[in-house]
């Protein structure tokens, strides 16, 4: 049971972490805390919150639960304004996207409190955002992984998983290190692919007609391309040196596939194809379960 | 009315063209022609051909209605099988991806059938194949693009036109050149992307643990590298001027975000994302009702 949550960040995915908790009566009071005065009286209309804040400093006072859901850009401030305020026992995780800098901001503004403290990921995207799209459910059959620091306490661990378990979410550990690697492959890479191509759409001659014509494949593919630009600069910069590794291969694969097409080699384009697709295919065929957002 | 509907190629295309004309009436008999005799049973069995045939030459005798709904590299053989057979006031179209090539097919092979030719391409792409996908209503909302011929009779088009309409569609003209720049750019190249995007996460150290965290960001940007390798063989060196032109595009794109993420330069980087953000997020308010496939 926790006393008092929360929220740094009342969005999409700290609104629905509240909400879960609620329904599944586990918390007594969720306080949010955010920069936009309009979002946070919306999370109280949807009874998303019970109170509102533009303080995270003081909103942490007699906090046993505080839940960074802030794009990681905005998170060393945070850390900083509440380290002074911060009960003894109170567990502070996040949702941050990346996890690497997230755990050297732990390391470097709550360094007395790592016992307490345990990184993690939701793994819940949307392009929606703010506390209106918060809703229950959202992580029901999601993974959520948690990158602990070594100092964190083990049953600070085990009670943040009971609570992810709760949202009905699985719970998975990994170093920071393989996080960061994972998710620049299947997450921020396609973010950044999208935005790319949709870059070279705009300097197509007729742009106008081109998206005109757009169909159902431009629309799932270019789906992610209408995510949050802050959100994902930050993730990008934060998670640099997995995404460039990942963006080089991405450049390599289009100039392999370039070099197919001026041969005009079919059979290599077929394997080319036939390798992407069945990796695809397969992939479809063993997540058939996952739900949509 | 048609007496004789051919379908060369009986999978979802095809197939879900004979279901909306049965569903209006408007066609006596349909006939499937196709190189699986399993598709075609299964598409006598569903009721979305009357006969089956593995002859196009004998298939079209007696047809005043024509559509080559196979793939682009598969027509040229079509077309040399049915020009002896192709009765004078038999309106021959296609579904083709590509409309330059496929002209030139038209001209090499039904030069002296030209007047009642008239070059389509629906635009209802899925990665499902086969008669089992066909369906009524497929066309519903959707959009079509003839490429007529100087050649193709007026009342050949409009009778294409008609046709097209009553399966619920809404029919656009265009010139071929126009036709296959616009779509390397909303839809071939957003598939060759993806399947590069797939080729470069089997390079990853630990592919298996990276499909395994995928979540709803990537299954939509990758459901169209799922797509049929030979179909997408084929467009890719049908249309491969216009699609190389947009490939390097999006390579030159890919490489200018590489140098704004080792600049670390955020507002280079957040000036990016917005302009594609933004492009994507006026385009999906314009579009609110494009239906899923």
């Amino acid at each position: 049971m926790v006393r008092k949550l929360v929220l740094l960040g009342t969005g999409l995915i700290g609104g629905s972490f509240a909400l879960a908790l609620k329904r599944a009566q586990q918390v007594a009071q969720v306080v949010g805390v955010g920069r936009s005065q309009a979002n946070l009286e919306r999370a109280l209309e949807l009874g998303v919150i019970d109170a509102a804040s533009q303080d995270p400093a003081q909103a942490v006072q007699g906090a046993d639960l505080v839940l960074i859901a802030a794009p990681v850009g905005q998170m060393q401030p945070l850390m900083q304004a509440i380290a002074p305020n911060l009960a003894g026992d109170c567990l502070v995780t996040d949702a941050g996207s990346t996890k690497r800098d997230v755990v050297g901001l732990y390391r470097a503004h709550l360094a007395a409190h790592l016992p307490a403290c345990v990184p993690g990921h939701p793994i819940a995207g949307s392009d929606l955002s703010g506390a209106a799209a918060a809703r229950y459910g959202l992580y029901e059959g999601r993974r959520v992984v948690l990158t602990p620091l070594p100092e964190s306490a083990p049953e600070a661990i085990e009670r943040l998983e009971t609570l992810w378990r709760l949202c009905g979410a699985a719970v998975y550990r990994m170093s920071p290190e393989e996080h960061d690697s994972v998710f620049a492959a299947v997450s921020h890479v396609p973010h950044l692919v999208a935005f790319a191509y949709m870059n070279a759409l705009l300097e197509h001659g007729n742009v106008a007609q081109c998206l005109d014509f757009a169909a159902t494949g431009f629309r799932d593919f270019t789906r992610i391309a209408g995510s949050h630009p802050e959100m994902w600069r930050d993730i990008a910069l934060a998670n640099r040196e997995a995404v460039l590794a990942d963006l080089q291969r991405n450049v390599g694969q289009l100039q392999a596939l370039i070099h197919l097409l001026e041969a005009g080699d079919a059979a290599g384009l077929t394997h080319y194809i036939e390798r992407a697709s069945s990796t695809r295919v397969a992939w479809e065929a063993r997540t058939k379960g996952l739900s949509k957002p």
